[in-house]
């Protein structure tokens, strides 16, 4: 479905009538080619993501999408009927996960042209996420509609991408018109069509609850968690740069939320951008801190914080990066100041360097890490352009972020939980997903070289298995947006 | 002075010649016509603002600068020498005083022509003030080192204007380029007068500070400290429009601020305009809440906050309007809806109608107010074509906003603390003025009518009298700032 | 049609179904009512629009959407099959005429959602005009591919509405994206959008062209009259406000448009903005001036042009308006004040009074003019809202147009001709349209009261006859564009 | 003088009383050095810009600032006292010019601060041009007041710098606020400001003239040419980047304006930006355009165009530049390709490539071509991050765009009567200044090295003589606006 790509006039019937192709069954790119009832992947060593010592030559069954059977090759009988999968000489993962996804980051064009089916915009990001190993994407703020249609299609095989656990509205935020995102352009387009766009990413939950005292607010939050959502974030700092350290809600309206969505069986997450507003999160006693790692360039996170974060067990999603990327931003803002608003160039430079200073400190404590991109769609073209935008490509971004946590000293075992189990606990998925273990969905890569010699291995990917069957990785989208969009 | 009123171009040199001729004692318009060491002022009812009940045919007698005696016009003895003041029939009350205004609020053309003397904005507004009963300015944002020059050249009797008080930078808030107050316009001037200018109002207190966790924030703010200001305010939230219902410091950073502001003797005080901040801001400890009035569109103050108030007598510094204005405002909101960045179009007017609420409920729960404007320099012809600045005008609002508390049901002898011993007391400044007392500072106005009659009365200016000398009224600036500016 | 009229996202796919429904022959509102081979209007009065004095107790035959006969009621025959209108006491005249409109005049929005499909915003507005009176618009600058779908579908009787004739681009403007419409909204959207968009408007004939020496300009100007137009309009001046003045081509380039318009058989017409491109464009030998009663707000035409005008016998298309309105504008520039980029506030009231000036002039000379509005589609909200807007109200402004000529002291006989014969003369297309008159095209409205009494007399609409059928006015859209839009 | 360099707050009244000490006599950096009543200068090469061929060991003999003998050294007689200036081996020249620059092209903050006193900020930029060797300036668009009054002191030997000749305004453009430049500022400041600052720079003949028909527009010329200016120039295009292509003036408009100015005894020149404009201000009778060779991106002169500018000894003041200074924003340019507004990234590039077609058309056509470089302030930081700025760098750019003329083909006798006695004649200043010969201004550079071998040896400057004196140049600014600025 490379046509979803090319989002472009004369396009958009053929899209729509490829997404209608993949909902009638039509075989599409999918799973089809790998339907058999029963698949044996034979020989591999096994690195299960529990951090058990890796199983050598082991057998993993699978059926009906499930794993049944994981152990020593010779102590597993593979069933009459299997399609064996050999993979001696190779290594069998859970699926990679990114914690901390946006795949709706839209532009003022594509929210207008793409009013009514922004699924058109999430086909091809979650194609070019499962090509290269990503098998389940949190998307933390997003179009909640879309999202939950998309999320369903592939769950029920009318559609083929990664799974989707999705928030909806970071509760507090508004929308993309609001001060938040982009209110500059709000003034661009009619009000009626702010007000709508900014209400379907809203969903009732946007920045007019920080002025509500906390009993006024919790009924608002309970009518949210009414809604088909997987998980609850709430905003613990503005998104507006400009904004950056602001936290939103108080301790008290943070402690409503957090019961409320904890009283609703979910994960509750919040997005800080700041030691205080990291602080007051765990305080009020969240699963999961978003941009934990990310405390603004003035000052990295105290120990008394770190050792709140182990010893609460909070989970922090962090966006690791490598020290070259770092230098490659650095270099370029001294060549290119940037504007007189920001005070001082060194804004963003400031603020990774504590990233990076925040992220060795939590794998030295043990603080259980996410690992996460914020990846958005970014096309090739522009990655290769705007060095600050290849941290955030989608679909390709994790590659080089897994090898930055083995450059910050994290063990290399660690790493894959990071990317995998640890994320399934910490939103509490870990019955179903994230490891290689008899009852969990058949998420699995196959790599040719092992990830504990080296987190460059991950790129090796020999075969992506999905819901147990092999996914056909050519047919899928390979960018996440095309270069002239 | 009115020249003051006119800086442009060609009468730049000529304010600067008058500035140096009151510094030189030139006899320009100053108190100079009232010179008599001492003054009794006889046979009017006395309202000495302490709540007392008036005193008929009373006498105040003043000798250099201090009242040193009160009574019954019979019971004192007028020194031999004394000048006579003869005020029956009329009221003698406290100086008026507005207890948060910026007497500099500059657009980006000032900031710009008045760099390096922003003092030549302050001489003007601060005669007006004075020529209309507001014998004390307490600033509570704005550039430090003029502010100071122009307190210290009035306090000397080189400058004749308001009393002046000052906090100099709200801590925690960036300078007029920030993103707090006009991002903006940073783009359109230099890199090095956008920093300079941010750091003659920030004086190393900026936004920074929000990323700093408690006891890095410690030793920044007792730098503060030692320079001179004469209380200490700190930002509550941002100031920016957008941005208004977002907190700024954690409740620890608050307390911080609140414990150095203590320690070093000064009264302190948290902007604030949402329930929550409110909340915070007093769990706080401070003394004044600046627009604790103010919470925004959605929610009024819920009546725990009011009693938290009432308990730990927390002063606000309320901004009251009259209904009417409210009204003008919201029909001409009818008539041109704001842009749809705002969302929706009732954004202030349903900010006011929640300031009037809250407004009457602290008067009903006996809460210590204290009368403000925020008032800023204003002119005439802005103030006649936009109603929504007439609410701002320095030296004009606060006639309209003391009858504002009268129809909002204040007590008029309520009203008349609110304006001057209440915020002595909460600026503790008691020592010194807010009353008619012996040993008090003779800032005093006569009226020609009763104030505990009408509100209105305050109107009735008879004679304004500062640091014991009538005021020479007509020689005072007319306006806050000229028309064609 | 009226779901035309309401774009918003779920009515897409709506709007789409009823096109097509037009397309196939369904019977939406057309002229489906009136399908009878032969119509003969009886007893009216019938004002030709050729200046003859009236007809009384008249008779029209039209037979095949074409006027067979014209005469006195007893001196035509009325075939035995015809169906008999009863016009007895009414007033038949020739359809009106808007002499330059531009039917789309799309906001930013609009050109991102209708994008591919520019014809979903004309169909509401062409009949919404059809609706009052206007049998024929000429379109002077707009999308040309989608102008020339909905001409055709109206024309094949697969879509109704008023008659289209269209200029595509005026050579040598940019498209909305460029600096001679909003340059700005540029920056907010993707090159390659922009590049599209302002292509689709350009056709190859953009603001590049004034840079050409003559004889490089020519073979891109016969190229463009290759093309599916119906004539050619070119520009004498920028359509930037901020550029009003500044004339585009030389002398000679323009004369070299001339030539190849004459010689490919076209009316050639020329837009200009002052006194010196009115001059230069009459000087090149155009059939049309447009907006050549607007010289600016500095000078009215002097006598000399007047009389080339009249000597050369060029058709100026106007833009009548009544006083009240200008005093309007008037009246709220003063009580609100334009930016100061204008320089003075009274740009726009002095270019309109020069205007007036103008047209008056021109009355009085006996120029021919062109009745027009430059009319685009205005929701009614919008034009009760903005007084300025109401002038350009596709649909609506030309009855009140109609009636500010007869304020200007035009004779009325000259009124009709202004609306009629005259803009079918001067776009040589008299030979079908324009008059009653045998042999021409059946558009004629039936009024009930006489136009030659007054001018208000138009809005007297009895019944719109549009290629010999009676026009179901109810069902037409009565608006150009919905309030929500 | 270097302070005039450094502008900021702390210095502005330094650089007052330096001006002022300039006005009184102060000996601050001045031509006293150079006292002497006659100066010999002896044994030198002279090439006098007449184009006759070098006279080596030659004699110059300069008496009150002018020069009253040439010729060989042993046929020129020195007078007793004469201070004698050994040149053995160098070459005597006459004193460069620069026959367009705009020596105060202020940003908006330069024009708020400086408002009242523009002259401040001349002082330095013609200090440094005199230091590199450019006696005279030509200014073509600049504050008239400021300018003259800069001019007169010069002229007066009260303050030192190149010689002035200044044009005021471009007939018929508008002020800095104006659409002309940038109107976009003018919403950031007071209407009274904008309109202030638009009336110091239009003089009265502002964008308005284009309106006025050639009879009302001839005695506004004429009240124009009544000011105190050196020469007349109007403007042929708009000077908006966005509006380049666009003419001004009907070419009956231009005729009338350079009639005046001719009848008031001026050099009249045109601004023109296309072949067109190019052309009709040589049918106009210009003497001079300005950026003849500018033609915009898309189309080089004609012939017959090259033939009228030699037949009607029109001169053209060209900006040469370097091929690689061309080549540099080209692979700018790729690299960061320009926003969308511009429709194509290659604007600028293709503008420079014809630009530099046109050059060489002229030269080898034999068109008297004046050397320019459109020079303003630029600090010598900007030049150096800003490729595209250092060809506008006012004292540095003439030296590599001499040499530009060299690589463009010219021959180098005619590259020095290019930057001298062509600009003399064009200019009618031709009896006064130009060329090294009897009775004319003293204005001389000595170089170490000879021109007529290579156009760098410009930049081997031994000596700057101005009216008759040695110049101290080590005491003159070294930039023309100093890097923080």
């Amino acid at each position: 479905m490379t046509n979803a790509m090319r989002p472009h006039a004369a396009a958009f019937h053929f899209i729509k009538a490829l997404s209608i192709g993949i909902v009638l069954g039509i075989p599409l790119p999918s799973a089809g080619a790998a339907l058999a009832p029963q698949l044996a992947i034979t020989g591999a060593t096994i690195i299960d993501g529990t951090g058990k010592a890796p199983l050598h030559d082991g057998m993993v069954l699978i059926e009906d999408g499930r794993i049944t059977a994981v152990g020593p090759a010779r102590a597993v009988t593979v069933p009459a009927g299997a399609r064996k999968l050999d993979a001696r000489g190779k290594f069998v993962i859970p699926g990679l996960m990114d914690a901390h996804v946006h795949i709706v980051f839209a532009s003022l064009e594509q929210l207008i042209r793409y009013e009514g089916r922004y699924q058109d915009l999430i086909f091809g990001p979650v194609q070019f996420t499962l090509r290269n190993g990503v098998t389940t994407l949190f998307d933390t703020w997003g179009p909640r509609e879309a999202l939950v249609k998309v999320r369903d299609m592939i769950n029920a095989g009318q559609a083929i991408g990664s799974r989707i656990y999705l928030a909806g509205n970071a509760v507090g935020w508004g929308g993309p018109f609001s001060p938040d995102f982009n209110a500059t352009d709000a003034s661009r387009v009619s009000a009626e069509f702010v007000k709508r766009t900014n209400g379907t990413w809203e969903q009732g939950t946007g920045r007019a609850l920080l002025w509500l005292p906390p009993e006024q607010l919790r009924p608002v939050v309970r009518e949210y968690l009414r809604k088909d959502i997987d998980f609850l974030k709430y905003a613990g700092t503005s998104h507006n740069t400009a904004h950056f350290s602001y936290p939103t809600f108080s301790p008290r309206q943070q402690k409503v939320i957090v019961e409320e969505g904890r009283r609703a069986g979910f994960s509750v997450q919040a997005h800080t951008l700041s030691v205080e507003t990291l602080d007051m999160a765990v305080d009020a006693g969240v699963d999961i801190v978003a941009h934990g790692d990310n405390t603004g360039p003035v000052a990295s996170i105290p120990d008394e914080t770190i050792r709140k974060l182990v010893d609460r067990k909070v989970a922090v999603a962090i966006r690791p990066f490598r020290q070259k990327f770092l230098d490659d931003i650095e270099a370029r803002e001294k060549a290119n100041p940037l504007p007189a608003s920001w005070g001082e160039a060194s804004f963003f430079v400031g603020l990774m360097k504590n990233e990076k200073i925040n992220q060795r400190k939590m794998i030295k404590a043990g603080v259980t890490t996410l690992f996460s991109t914020d990846g958005v769609p970014v096309s090739h073209a522009q990655a290769a352009s705007d060095p600050g935008m290849a941290r955030f490509a989608l679909g390709e971004a994790h590659f080089d972020a897994l090898v930055a946590l083995e450059e910050d000293g994290m063990d290399r075992m660690e790493i894959l939980k990071s990317a995998t189990s640890n994320i399934a606990k910490a939103y509490k998925l870990d019955a179903r997903i994230g490891t290689v273990e008899a009852g969990k969905i058949a998420d699995l890569l196959i790599l040719d070289r092992d990830p504990l010699d080296s987190a460059q291995n991950y790129r090796s990917i020999h075969a992506v298995i999905k819901d147990g069957k092999v996914v056909d990785r050519e047919r899928l989208s390979a960018a996440a947006v095309s270069d002239t969009d």
